[in-house]
């Protein structure tokens, strides 16, 4: 038996206790390991400065993105604690009725199964998945980014320690133990015992998995997410909402890529919006249109057709005016990944055609795209952005890692 | 471009005009819908008499599934009918709150897109797929078993028209041209354009589709179904539901194919049971312990550990005595097929017990197995019943066919 099928089987028999784990186990779990991330500090952010020690050639925004501090740690430990305290997803009614003959029909949450996520870099991943998985009654294998191997080795055997203390089965949470690629591709073609595969991470490796898996992906594919300044936008909230939009985190996929604006408000609010971007050191690639208006070179570069489709992931902004709301919507249409894109207007009629015409996993008016996330949204952490579209799109909570399950009451009743 | 990449392109397009479609759009097909099938009844029927002909070597019992009345075309009319009469999932609310800063969150139902959607045999299944998609706002490329491409395509024909006289894309609802295996592996190879995949009949047919596919499969597997005995159960109500479990219809997938019955209460129920069982002419294999109390060979042969793993489909049953509560469910554990179990028992904790350690897509109690039906169960019909562990298990109606979306709402909100 390979050690892949070895971890899958363990992983099922594992997800046969867990499933029936009480509330208070699950509990005793994430605060056991909340406790233990704060006592172990030290020895962490040890195994953290290793990685980054071996990891000479990073970029200063990838070093940013895996280096941990006992402050950071502290701010995990809180997260997981605010998970233990959320109600247990698992029995919740998600509806139910009688029918004429009495029949009593009730759909309840019942955990998923067995897990498998890949994720690449920032090591509270490994974390937040672990505490997302065991309240919700779901064993996790995991497969994080290389780079980090020593952080996620400690906090591994930190999350094992707790479930032990906690009474769970420490094969609940797992990493996968063969780092070769070719041992994931085994491990998402075991559907007798692997339910889906969550993979985080560029478009390859997200296409790769695709190819070789039998259960089914969950894609938490790219952000190429848009914001469209209608001609009924207010003029700050615009300026604020794509200066916000764009820079209080370009390398996450909730970003936005391109600004759409509508031509009768270019000319008022790019000069402003523009200066803004540039003062914090965005470039910007407009379209003719926009380049009328924003004339300076050193401020609005010239966008090529490719500039549409791509995720930048870095403080680049493509900018288009649009001659109407349609196309605007017919733009984002084409382009969009599906994520999340926005509009400002204060026109209610036009929010409310853009939320039915656009048909992404989350759609916002007047907020800022950078909200779509499962901490801000209130779901005490995500275990990624659903872009598929099945299950449940968007940032994925307790929740959206359970399943609905039936269960039938009579008294006797036969089908007739 | 090959025909199938021309199918699923067209259905694609169809899908953004059928997203945005309105409820009387909609229900505007369905009543076509049900006319037409009224109104070219002989029609219909005249070719599935054709389709009959054609195909000589059927067993009776698959004749039986394939053949339309006029009787029945109007029983499809009338479920028709009844979607139309159902609420629109589409845009309905799942869930709404307001974050502490005022921003305004809801997640409503949006439809997943584009379906395809392989079955065998029955021809009422073409006009179920087809309401259900349309009404829920997806687009569905169908491919029915070859045995009745006939009444199918007069079906189709007819769906056609109906889409038209509603102002409906007729890209909305396709069979699949090509009917070579082939063309389905491409088909399900297009993620570009095709949503999920829900294929319906035998393993093999399920497996090759999972081997190709790089959509999501919702599996629509086999149904190894139990009725499980319980030592507290009512004795008439056990030997009802266990009859009509088994005998209401032995060819479907929701009827069981083993019964465990509990060693404290199976010398007051097998012999009553086994006779009920064998008056409609059912076989009964039993275990040792079964066959100490019904002796006669004639009534119970000895079932052998194949038995326990075996979908019958047809008038056979194993009936296996069991020591003890638990006894029963490591048996369902390790061969049910995650369809439908049920238990029979007049005890409370019990039965509480069963729906938990159970994780079945539907359990019941004091209920028969064969109830687990959209219609039964009040959904106006099914697209089929999912045994994956993922999107909605059970049988799927309108609700199930559509996919969270976020609507998130702000007054110039920006991420701190």
């Amino acid at each position: 038996m390979s050690k892949v099928l070895e971890q899958a089987k363990k992983a099922k028999d594992a997800s046969k206790i867990l499933k029936r784990a009480t509330t208070e186990q699950k509990n005793a779990f994430l605060n056991a390991l909340a406790d233990s991330l704060v006592m172990n500090s030290e020895k962490i952010l040890q195994q953290n400065r290793r990685d980054l020690g071996e990891n000479k050639d990073l970029t200063t925004a990838m070093r940013r993105r895996l280096e941990l501090s006992a402050k950071g740690l502290e701010s995990i430990a809180a997260s997981v604690r605010v998970i233990a305290k959320l109600p247990d997803p698992v029995g919740a009614t998600i509806s139910e009725w009688i029918r004429p003959d009495g029949l009593q029909i009730k759909k309840v949450r019942s955990p998923i199964g067995v897990l498998v996520c890949i994720f690449e870099s920032r090591p509270n991943v490994i974390v937040d998945v672990a505490m997302l998985c065991v309240k919700s009654g779901n064993v996790v294998i995991m497969r994080g980014g290389k780079e980090i191997t020593h952080s996620n080795d400690i906090l591994m055997e930190i999350i094992k320690e707790s479930l032990e203390k906690a009474g769970l089965p420490i094969s609940a949470v797992q990493q996968l133990e063969d780092r070769r690629y070719e041992a994931v591709c085994e491990l998402v073609q075991l559907d007798k015992y692997i339910d889906i595969v969550i993979p985080r991470g560029g478009e390859a490796l997200i296409n790769n998995i695709v190819k070789c898996a039998k259960v089914p992906v969950l894609k938490h594919f790219r952000g190429l997410c848009h914001m469209y300044i209608d001609k009924d936008a207010d003029f700050q909230k615009a300026v604020d909402l794509a200066v916000n939009a764009k820079t209080s985190n370009s390398a996450t996929c909730n970003s936005i890529e391109t600004i759409l604006i509508h031509k009768d408000t270019a000319g008022l609010v790019l000069p402003k919006l523009v200066n803004e971007l540039v003062k914090r050191e965005v470039e910007v690639r407009g379209c003719d249109k926009t380049r009328e208006i924003i004339a300076d070179e050193n401020k609005c570069k010239k966008a090529t057709e490719e500039d549409w489709s791509k995720e930048y992931l870095d403080l680049i902004v493509s900018v288009k005016t649009v001659d109407s709301y349609e196309e605007a919507v017919s733009h984002i249409e084409k382009y969009s990944s599906g994520l999340t894109d926005s509009i400002v207007t204060e026109n209610k009629n036009i929010a409310q055609k853009f939320l039915k015409d656009i048909d992404s996993a989350t759609v916002l008016v007047n907020a800022s795209n950078r909200l779509v996330d499962g901490g801000e949204f209130g779901l005490g952490g995500e275990i990624g952005i659903n872009t598929s579209h099945i299950h449940s799109r968007g940032p994925m909570g307790l929740e959206d890692l359970t399943v609905g399950k039936y269960i039938v009451v009579g008294e006797g009743h036969i089908r007739k």
